[in-house]
């Protein structure tokens, strides 16, 4: 008889998510960042959760607690947010072992309320229970479109140009040097660790991204390029062709990797946790488009690549060699070493 | 330092809480069934969570696979229908095991399904990982008023009627016979033991209540009605009365009580998760609210009691003789025995 670890998270959302029926008012349900939903005044809805388990997750040892909180609450928004649309609300269930400090589950919440507040998200509900071992949190969040143009994975076309914000892979290589119980005596470092410990949703980036009608896909950065953009491959049935070389790796990363022998190009495909978003645009759009984020935001937008017929699936070309990327995002059940 | 255990659940409630800001667009924050809160456009919707954990809330030794699935989507969708409103969507996070075989994973999502279908209620999201040691489930549902009206556990005046949907205590009942492993021989105890296993939100009833105005408040029974009416009576800051003789005692109760030396009323008052509606009502309108109800529904509703402006709290009383609850209801830090 299977067993989770046996077919892996993926393969046991599928199981799980056939099982579901889907009802006229969710107009798009399990398999992208957030569903979308009507309500039956015609309005429509977002929603999301994200559970966030100790041991799994995160780890009190290498994370404070009101970085776990923060961490958790951005998880969700990130969701909402590569959908293009405005977290309005969230709600909180936290399971916690009987002789939990409750300092320490304040701090948690603390985390949890500082980043809501921080994308003046409300913090409306919740459970308060009791968990026998670890500490678990799962947060919900909803919030809706503005405009009424919300951004999926399945949609983009032939030909479109594929872009991320921000600097993919920083993350990765902040939790790496977390575990590796390195000093941050660089200031680089330091970057790289607040990546991983405080990152941001991009929310205002993402209904950004909504309001452009050239924009034809977005999914968040939390499971690394290689994986995220398979998603959008999947859901809109075509290729995905990613030239390395355009890949935005940011100083801090690229000398934490010279120092460290690491390839950043590996770093920036395959680091989950960022909560960057990488979107799809219509190739004739592209000047425009970048000219008008430059003068919104501070972080980069950068095209990598294109989505093609010409193939399934993703691929990594360095000049005229494909790379063919050898990690394909974290799987909770079938890693091996937490 | 306090730990969870000391404080217990409501004391970590009330911490936490503190620590929430309440922005304008959130009506019912934290504190009621659900959260009330308000989109751009206008439109009202209603929030909630509970969380499942296997050892804490249910264990799989003496509950089905689907019937935890079944009785977690129960539990959310009775605290939407407690705010008279009707849910519309759920997202769920299960949290497992490496070594869960999946056909019980399935089982578990097939216990939620079959719930949330018996409302009509679309599950439209969630997420699946690994979890240390227990099975962890979190449904957040999501809902919205009919024609406008929602009930919430603040607004009963002085002289209000207070009465109950169904038979409260059936459920503590049931659980209490699958706890000492008696054998199900009698029908009746079959009954009991169906009402803590596959308890059923009140979806309808909350709906009719709230298009009803002389109902000022309402709660679900999830923690028995000397706890749950304590929640109206703080939140609408009166004291209630009840008349223990005027309480439901179904057949199967009383019998089984009878068989077992025990007292159906302290079963009745203190038994939690019968997801039965408590709510309260302007006392000239009980005859034409209950000729009503009989006319569109098939569990009974039963006056129980009334809310009174002369002491505070919750008092119960046996002719002229005042009975105190010693038992304040499920209290998951400080309970000892599991």
């Amino acid at each position: 008889m299977d067993r989770a670890s046996d077919i892996g998270e993926f393969g046991l959302i599928a199981r799980l998510t056939s099982m579901l029926p889907r009802p006229a008012n969710v107009i798009v349900g399990v398999g992208d960042d957030a569903a979308v939903l009507r309500l039956s005044s015609g309005q429509i809805v977002v929603a999301t959760c994200d559970m966030f388990v100790e041991g799994v997750h995160f780890d009190l040892a290498t994370c404070s607690a009101s970085q776990v909180g923060w961490r958790a609450m951005t998880a969700s928004l990130s969701d909402i947010a590569a959908m293009g649309c405005r977290p309005l609300f969230a709600t909180i269930s936290i399971g916690v072992p009987r002789d939990t400090l409750v300092g320490m589950i304040e701090q948690i919440y603390g985390g949890l309320t500082d980043a809501a507040r921080a994308q003046a998200v409300a913090i409306v509900g919740g459970d308060t229970v009791r968990s026998p071992a670890a500490i678990v949190l799962d947060v919900a969040a909803f919030g809706e479109p503005v405009a009424d143009r919300y951004l999926t994975r399945s949609g983009a076309r032939d030909g479109d140009l594929i872009a991320v914000t921000g600097y993919p892979g920083q993350a990765a290589a902040g939790l790496e040097i977390i575990l590796s119980s390195a000093r941050f005596g660089e200031r680089g470092d330091e970057a790289l660790v607040r990546a991983h410990l405080e990152p941001q949703a991009r929310v205002e980036h993402g209904l950004f991204l909504a309001q452009i009608d050239a924009v034809t896909t977005a999914i968040d950065l939390s499971d690394g390029v290689v994986q995220d953009l398979g998603h959008i491959c999947e859901m809109s049935k075509l290729g995905g062709l990613i030239d390395v070389q355009k890949l935005p790796i940011s100083s801090p990363l690229s000398d934490y990797c010279e120092r460290n022998s690491k390839n950043p190009i590996d770093m920036c495909l395959s680091g989950g946790e960022d909560y960057e978003v990488l979107f799809t645009i219509r190739k004739d759009r592209e000047e425009p488009f970048i000219a008008g984020w430059r003068e919104r935001f501070d972080i980069p937008v950068t095209v990598i690549g294109y989505m093609t017929a010409e193939f399934d699936g993703v691929q990594f070309r360095d000049g005229d060699r494909i790379v063919l990327s050898h990690r394909a995002g974290y799987d909770h059940f079938r890693q091996r070493d937490s």
